[in-house]
């Protein structure tokens, strides 16, 4: 089937291009002396989880325990779920680990960790546990210089159930970074915080096995790892409009699409509307600190081009609206037509659908099915 | 179980609440005159449609053709699918109608009535047509005044398989109001654009049986709707807190809020993350033209009533980033601590779950499943 014949709004992975940024990513990783533990939340789909380990049920990080199960049952042993814990879950982390998971979750508070210990102890089996930091992003971890980091370390080393993996981080403030030359200095910043919190712990006799860094942002552009032991790039697979703003990557990279047909056409206004809203795009707003006018996607035909003049304006449930500039623009592509639209956060839009369609060039090929839910 | 006692993020209707909005449209629309065709596209579950109609599988509108076959195969025979229809889905059109649906599709271009009578001629059934017009809304629609409203009326008068069932219009213009005043002057707006329209046709020998109206603002003010046969308010069901915002409704009538969980703690910064982020609760930016604080939507106690001094003020994937001023208050809520967030958008938020947890009061009492995809 061609993509072209797709019942409208359809999710597309383009399989050549997903190769190329799985290899990418793979080779990055070998050249830094890295171990990769891509983060999955992004596709949710366990072909690609085994193609970003070139085959094989290699370590992942999940963002649900959702994920966790259904990749478990796939055959993935070695899983890291980069989501703080909630309390009430920890019988569900307790019961994956039984069931034979090498599961890894993450603390960064004493509280979680006497939830997690107790739970631990009750149910008789042992948890891997990662200390979270925060290198800079302000959304979780503790203070790589403040008091809580040691704490809940030592908390851990204590526990009889409780092992220590390591020492995690996220650089969420990577997306705030313009260009490359910014994301490598958010880079460095995010190794050279990891090794200070590692060198700190290894001091007051803390053994620190692990050091484990992502972003796909920063893990475009670093070029020294030293110290660091592992990386959880997620986006990589995909790449989106967003990451090609700020330089993660170049347009031609982008390997999810969705393609929309155009249903409704008012040229006189220079107006399209495409049935694809903010269901099948999410409404993340993009990167908008890079580029005011983005809107909420790059509109392309279906060879995967982009088109000049057409911009995603706005999204409500189930209409995207496209304006045209100048207004007849709008003329060329009537009722009918089908367009394909990189999203802003493809980690968002591909949340939005139940099944992705591999395509080779424009013939689709294949169908997958992503994990849903918590 | 109690509500708290939920996995989360989980989605929560409250009945109570529910019952209220949908009594109370029910019984503006008798007073008002008109028919109610409720747009299910906020909830997707067969169990509220037929509350809607006091028990019973009246007629609705719908905005996908996955919610057309779902809801026909639970006994709703009289649906309008109320966004322009793609030409590559006339086939399906027909194929539901040989199924025995009376489904109304909306149209407001030749090119759009050209496949879809060819669709109809070839396949030997009847489709209920609408003309869309854009009231003010800018999306989609013929414009009141041109020519195409009444070229299309006319090539669908001349068909043998069409029929013109008559006008309909979303004031979608509503939801940029700032209070009440604003939306009743919208509302009126609406209403008599649809009658010039129904006029201008009539005088031209177009019969036009139907004039049908929508929106959850504008339906929730409107004192006089006289000539408008039907109203199709969909958001009324659950409302949320840009509704809420603009003044369509108290926040203490919304019915659909997402139960979270504390995962993270840092009330030194003034920081709690949730465990609900951008696929549980959309990324919609909500009332921003009323409150540019507003964040990502309310956050409550699980007694539904709202918390001073937090704003969820950002989402990523699965994190809730909720601060706190002054940052002390942040201190009262610890990590597994669970929370109501009231969404920005009901519509988007709801569509993040595969279930919703019907709760009376604090104690769930039932499950629905709402329909997915395309």
């Amino acid at each position: 089937m061609h993509i072209g014949d797709l019942r409208t709004p359809a999710a597309v992975v383009d399989l050549a291009r997903l190769g190329a940024n799985l290899a990418g990513m793979r080779e990055r990783a070998a050249r830094l002396g890295v171990r990769l533990r891509p983060h999955v939340k992004t596709h949710k789909c366990v072909e690609i989880a085994r193609e970003q380990h070139g085959g094989r049920a290699g370590p992942i990080t999940v963002s649900t325990l959702a994920e966790a199960r259904a990749f478990a049952s796939a055959g993935f042993r070695d899983v890291t779920y980069a989501v703080p814990l909630a309390p009430g879950r920890c019988a569900e982390v307790a019961s994956l680990g039984r069931a034979g998971l090498d599961l890894g979750v993450l603390v960064d508070h004493p509280d979680a960790v006497d939830a997690l210990d107790a739970t631990a102890r009750a149910e008789g089996v042992r948890v891997r546990v990662w200390l979270k930091v925060d290198c800079g992003g302000n959304r979780c971890g503790v203070d790589p210089e403040g008091p809580v980091g040691p704490g809940v370390a030592a908390r851990v080393a204590r526990s009889g159930f409780l092992e220590l993996a390591g020492i995690l981080t996220h650089a969420g403030h990577a997306y705030h970074c313009r260009d490359r030359s910014e994301i490598a200095a958010v880079a460095r910043q995010e190794r050279d915080v990891m090794l200070a919190v590692a060198d700190r712990l290894r001091r007051a006799g803390i053994v620190v096995p692990e050091v484990s860094v992502g972003s796909t942002p920063t893990m475009s552009v670093v070029d020294d790892l030293t110290g660091v032991t592992e990386i959880r790039p997620g986006n990589y697979v995909f790449l989106d409009a967003f990451q090609a703003a700020i330089g993660s990557c170049r347009a031609a990279e982008c390997a999810f699409t969705v393609v929309a047909t155009v249903v409704g056409s008012y040229p006189e206004a220079g107006r399209l509307v495409l049935d694809a809203g903010a269901l099948a795009l999410s409404k993340d707003p993009g990167p908008t600190h890079v580029d005011p006018d983005c809107g909420f996607g790059r509109v392309c035909g279906l060879d995967g081009e982009a088109l000049e003049g057409l911009r995603l304006a706005s999204l409500s449930q189930e209409h995207g609206i496209v304006l045209a500039t100048p207004a007849g623009v709008a003329a060329g592509l009537p009722i009918g037509t089908r367009l394909r639209i990189v999203p802003n956060h493809s980690c968002l839009a591909a949340a939005c659908f139940d099944r992705y369609h591999v395509a080779d060039g424009e013939r689709v090929v294949d169908e997958w099915r992503p994990v849903r839910g918590w």
